[in-house]
């Protein structure tokens, strides 16, 4: 990824950054609205999608917002991948606010377009917005559900470890001295991971795992309406929780990747006598 | 792409977009058809999918009209598409009028073999053949769910960003400069692309972000016995919705990939010394 | 494919076509007892899986069946495929037979085993072994569904159309000259085809398309309890339907694809200079 | 694969099957707690998943703890694969027990990071700690359903089947002299493989098909106050089944791999002249 960087200047990374992050916000919070808000008003309810769908539109948007940006800016679209970056593998320090920074405003851009096309929904299913649509632009503890108590530790908890698993993975998938896929589809695999994090990993905390994919909607709908975004259903401000877990987490689990496999590898692949090089070399 | 459509006539790519938007088609209003009218009649209802089947099926049918097509024609099987690639790809204007009827002829007799194959289903989930199944082949605002106030324009809002992403994607995987699938796997992400579309982007308009998709399909179900095929729940003329969305949304996000991303890219991918070409180059 | 055949005897090769029918329905048939027998013990009933997930195993199947069976004997596991590759790709006719024994011996072998893993469930599920769970092994109009009146002629309309989609998709996704995919994934992508049949083209005759799958499932019901096994609800000869429709359909189907694609292609691909054939080739 | 076992020391090999079968439990317990133990908690409840989500993440679980071990140790995951391999392929039978170890670890650690993040859940949902939730760490017949009268030997047969499958379909996946996935896509398609047993063989003994992962689960959930962690909801001692069965499955469905297409495969593949060695050659 590294090497990336180099062929274009810090606007076009920037510019890339928040193109993915614009994708991928676009149909995660796309497909929560459709969900909750538009599938309130079908008849019966529930006519437009359930958990399943929100965990494949995350992750297949995951997977088209590295597509996007993975040229550019190696596409890290996520704060918590780019901290993890910057302490493991050379990514530079100095870029990491600005990395950030377009990866939020990517964030809010687009949860502003999904607040925007589904003002109709949102306003009749939710006319008050409250907590229960605010959850289609960031998340809260157990959901919004207060009939499983978890409260800003047990998400925080969550969090750090989902972050964990996230970039313990994503070392994995893009470490060309690991075994990743070939052909340009480790994008796919990694939309996987999101799918399979939204299915394991979505009870307690919403499955945030990226600071800005939940700071920039809530700001979003903060400004369009819901007065109460920065807080959760038990009153406490909790907007912090998916910042610092994932921010956490993230390099806990980039660094466990370290311990488990990277410290094992061969420093370098060695070719085969008379081989060709690979075109994905 | 251009490369392609030389290397048969005009009648071979024609061809293609009308076998390959014919596939689409099958697959699309098939499984609506299945959904809406034979799930209509199990016991108890809904045995036969929901609406992620109508997403995963849609999706899927793109992506396999996308490889039916793509030597002759580059396989487009959208006039959005068509109409994109002329404004920033160089395809030859005089083929996209061409390109256009092929790709709806394609719809029509799909659309026709769909109804046909329902016969029974149709008469007998919906006799008076009323927009109730109409929805089966053409789309309506808020999928003709009353109970969402969603009428033309907030449709139209919705198919122009619905086919921006669409194109603001097709731009991005499908661009050798920047970093799409290899081993010719594009289409099948392509395909991802709508299924996401249909998860997040399917609440107010039915996702349609085709025009020979939306046209073809109402004209058959027209001649077939559905009178009312031009006119939304509400009654008013609602066809040209998912017409004139797609065509203004697909070349809204070409142009914001140019945008966001296009124009940082090297004009031609360096070769690193003694490198063999790649297969897919 | 026909390259491949050569590498080994037809001992081999048939093998192969029992191993990949084999599992094809270890999964086919193996879904459907699970979410028909076993989903309806469940409290409430319907916990084991829908129509999806038998979509989605069915299209499985598919995919790892050829990918046992691809290497010998290129991995037709469906008479259809068979009777179509000796019509149009030069297939021995002097095999069609054969392999047709083979497919429907593994189809037989494999249903037993089915027969026998859930012979707790069919026998609380449907003690009088009726039509009911007889759908577990072979089709039924309607999938048995007195609600949609379709008989012996709209199932095998149904087979026919939905059988030419098939073969059209798979000489469209293995023909060298036509853009198929690459790295050996046209086992996955075949698998699609049969994940978007079953749900576009599962309602009037539980998309059979493929003779072997039928009638061998449907052997081995009528001999270990079954007796209804060769009739429909309505009391009529029905077997021959998913026998007759997808011979019809595929022969159809590959023509078709001759019709609007193969034509047009060169007889071979023109080589870049310079350039070092790709592995695929 | 055996290899790549060359590359590092032992302890690199068994880190990676700690790690890679870590990934996998923390996904596939994962999974079972939000939808068994979340899901009861959300009103209406069945909010956060269902039985086809199970079989997703599980197998991207599979495919992604590949993806993790692969390099460094083959990525086994599960004592029947290593034993399959010892029996079959010339896997070092000194390593057996060491991995089996490493996996049975690495499930355990797993386990026990599910059942701390679920705390909250867990407690709510079943705060006896029954076999309702006990569910979520190991198997029982019939998942636990009274309503289905599986006992001890109808989930060993179910077990023997199961991993049958799975071990032939490895073999087939990874056998170079067949006609595996290329591009390193192998891990995705066995994820599959675990995809299409959850949905087609997770009736009768909820699909362990993997020794490790159910017994490191159920000594975790154990030793956190599953007190009943070792019986069934007959009361009888079941824990050897989701161990015996899968072990006597592994290798038997790998022998018939070999009966039914290993020994008619080449013993080397020919190289066409001139052609330049594929990548993954």
């Amino acid at each position: 990824m590294a090497e990336r960087l180099k062929r274009s200047g810090l606007l076009g990374e920037l510019s890339a950054e928040f193109a993915g992050t614009l994708i991928l916000i676009l149909f995660g919070c796309g497909v929560v609205a459709q969900v909750i808000a538009g599938g309130a008003l079908t008849d019966p309810p529930g006519g437009l999608g359930d958990h399943d769908s929100i965990a494949w539109a995350w992750g297949l948007g995951v997977t088209l917002g590295v597509y996007v940006a993975a040229r550019l800016s190696g596409a890290h679209i996520n704060p918590a991948v780019t901290l993890a970056l910057a302490v493991f593998k050379g990514f530079s320090w100095r870029k990491v606010i600005p990395y950030t920074l377009a990866q939020t405003a990517g964030a809010f851009v687009a949860a502003l377009l999904v607040r925007w096309n589904y003002t109709e929904a949102l306003a009749k299913a939710d006319p008050g917005h409250t907590l229960k649509t605010q959850f289609v632009f960031s998340t809260l503890p157990a959901n919004g559900n207060t009939g499983l108590p978890v409260h800003e530790w047990g998400a925080f908890r969550d969090q750090v470890i989902g972050t964990a698993i996230l970039l313990l993975l994503i070392m994995a998938l893009t470490d060309l001295l690991n075994d990743p896929p070939k052909a340009n589809l480790a994008p796919f695999v990694i939309g996987l991971v999101v799918v399979a994090i939204g299915m394991a990993f979505g009870t307690n905390a919403g499955y945030a795992i990226n600071p800005a994919r939940d700071f920039g909607p809530r700001l979003a709908s903060f400004i369009t309406g819901y007065d109460d975004a920065w807080r959760d259903q038990y009153g406490n401000f909790y907007f912090w929780v998916p910042i610092v877990g994932p921010l956490v987490g993230g390099v806990l689990g980039a660094g466990l990747y370290k311990v488990f496999i990277g410290r094992f590898l061969p420093a370098a692949e060695p070719e085969p006598p008379g081989r060709v090089p690979a075109p994905e070399e």
